[in-house]
């Protein structure tokens, strides 16, 4: 049985509540699930400077029930969480900039918030399955490389220590209140749906816009070395530790194929555009103080525990990228 | 020059601001503050499950000036840290318990009014010398004993996440942003003006007050090794630590003279009080989800960082805290 085969068992006529549902990972997990025939519902708040784009589900209409509401909002919680077998947590702030400028909405969002979320689950639908998106950024600069889930924790920037408080949350509901959630420490996550505006989600985001649009994109240092997984990666992912009891209360890396600089990554984005221009630059002072260095995961627990791996190559999934959004920039700027 | 003589200069005339200054070892530290010819300011809510109590600063009207306000009250904040040359910041909820069945509250003092206390610091007075009153219940289930500063944090309750954050922010906002924190991870803290109403702050207040009523007390499993600090000894490392530059974005467990059983304790106890009961129990399951076994700290970086040591034997320390209460407790039950 391949694996695509293997996880529409779990999910044929199963209801699936999404956060983030119309971010770049949450809209690709619900697509996915529409796949799999599964009762998708999704919870997005639009905030601009956020992930969520209408776009990303594009195509769906009727098939995905969608909730434009924010995970702040509680009272909205329980009906949203009530009857539902599956719980994809993925809501959350993600720029580590906005973390220091607004630290008070980073907290709200990936800490407050999931605490409601999961009050919500105890009190209203205590057997739900959960799955939280979790950061590589909670550990901070590394001690060693590739930094496995034994790593110490040191967040380098607000957003870091509020998604470590969410992620522990998470488990510990799991272990004193007998939720059953599982948290993946995602690394870059790159693919058709994410957000290119700005670099609020990814740099490689605003690296692709600016290729596509035939402009000089900007590299800051350049011989960090970091790694890249596929959407569609991340998403098997998710299906997987939900649908795997052995999976519950247990923490699980993402990584990628071969990490590269970000020197070589430009310089291969470049090639597969058949043109386009960047510049390396010195850090802006800012983002130095916060930047991690070198980062990449060691993912082979859950390779072990799960069956998972990173299945595209780098080349591969940079040329989806740039193919969606040659085709759909628009769309998203 | 003695320790006690050391520390006249860095606080004589200086202003001293205290969150939780109402508290147990906030008012200990303004009293100490106040001797040392410090100008001291305290803040509490008084909210009647914490541990701040008016006769905790009895004997110093007109010598402390008193704020009753709650720092979840931001807007309060920056004319409180405005002209402050040291903040001591105890503003905390303590109770392992409460932070279970009221998570959102834990959160709200221990995380969001921490991040808004920083704020208001590097909006409104940069140059402050802060210590932040961090626990041991951020490491959780210790892996070794005993545990030093570099043992994983791995908090166990919802108080123990929360904590973390506000620790973390802390020196974050000591590395990035400049403001000049330390944080020190107490574990059990005892002696006069601690609360002993109940069980909220420690075990062990609780015990004083059923011997000093004449009551037996009961005792929780009983062979957990514990470690206490007397709160003199406490007092002394928050001193030492905001008047030492070399202690600039550093953490310091505090620890105390040798460990003990708690059953020990209890017996130790019954004889210091020329009489008294205790029944031995099972810990209620609700409890026992978030015990961590056996803990004593390591104390000896801050030994040879900063040259504190617990310097209160057990015995000492334990006759102080009953005499206090023979007298006192009428106003604390």
């Amino acid at each position: 049985m391949s694996a695509a085969s293997s996880l529409r068992l779990p999910y044929a006529g199963r209801r699936a509540l999404i956060t983030g549902g119309l971010g770049f990972i949450g809209s690709n997990l619900a697509r996915r699930l529409v796949e799999l025939g599964a009762r998708v519902t999704v919870v997005d708040s639009l905030i601009p400077e956020y992930g969520g784009n209408r776009r990303n589900l594009a195509g769906l209409a009727g098939r995905v029930r969608v909730h434009v509401a924010d995970v702040r909002d509680w009272p909205r919680l329980p009906s949203l969480v009530r009857g539902q077998d599956y719980l994809f947590n993925l809501a959350g702030q993600t720029s580590h900039m906005d973390s220091m400028t607004d630290p008070q909405t980073d907290l709200d969002i990936n800490g407050r918030a999931q605490l409601a979320i999961l009050e919500a689950c105890r009190a209203h639908n205590p057997g739900i399955r959960i799955v939280f998106a979790s950061t590589r950024q909670i550990y901070g600069r590394p001690d060693y490389l590739p930094v496995d889930e034994r790593h110490p924790l040191r967040p380098v920037d607000v957003n870091g220590i509020n998604k470590l408080a969410g992620e522990s949350y998470h488990l510990l509901y799991s272990r004193v209140h007998g939720l059953r959630s599982t948290a993946l420490r995602l690394t870059n996550t790159i693919g058709p749906r994410m957000r290119v505006k700005d670099a609020r989600q990814t740099f490689v985001g605003v690296w692709i816009r600016c290729l596509v649009e035939g402009r000089p994109f900007e590299v800051w240092g350049g011989e960090q070395r970091r790694d890249f997984t596929y959407v569609d990666d991340a998403v098997e992912a998710f299906l997987l530790a939900a649908a795997r009891p052995e999976a519950v209360g247990e923490i699980f890396n993402l990584g990628g194929p071969r990490p590269v600089t970000l020197q070589r990554l430009a310089e291969l984005l470049v090639e597969l555009n058949h043109g386009g221009a960047f510049a390396v630059r010195e850090f802006p002072a800012d983002r130095k103080k916060i930047d991690i260095g070198d980062f990449y995961s060691d993912d082979r627990r859950i390779g072990r525990r799960l069956g998972w791996r990173p299945r595209t190559d780098l080349r591969t999934m940079l040329v989806r990228t740039l193919e969606y959004y040659r085709r759909e920039l628009r769309h998203y700027v």
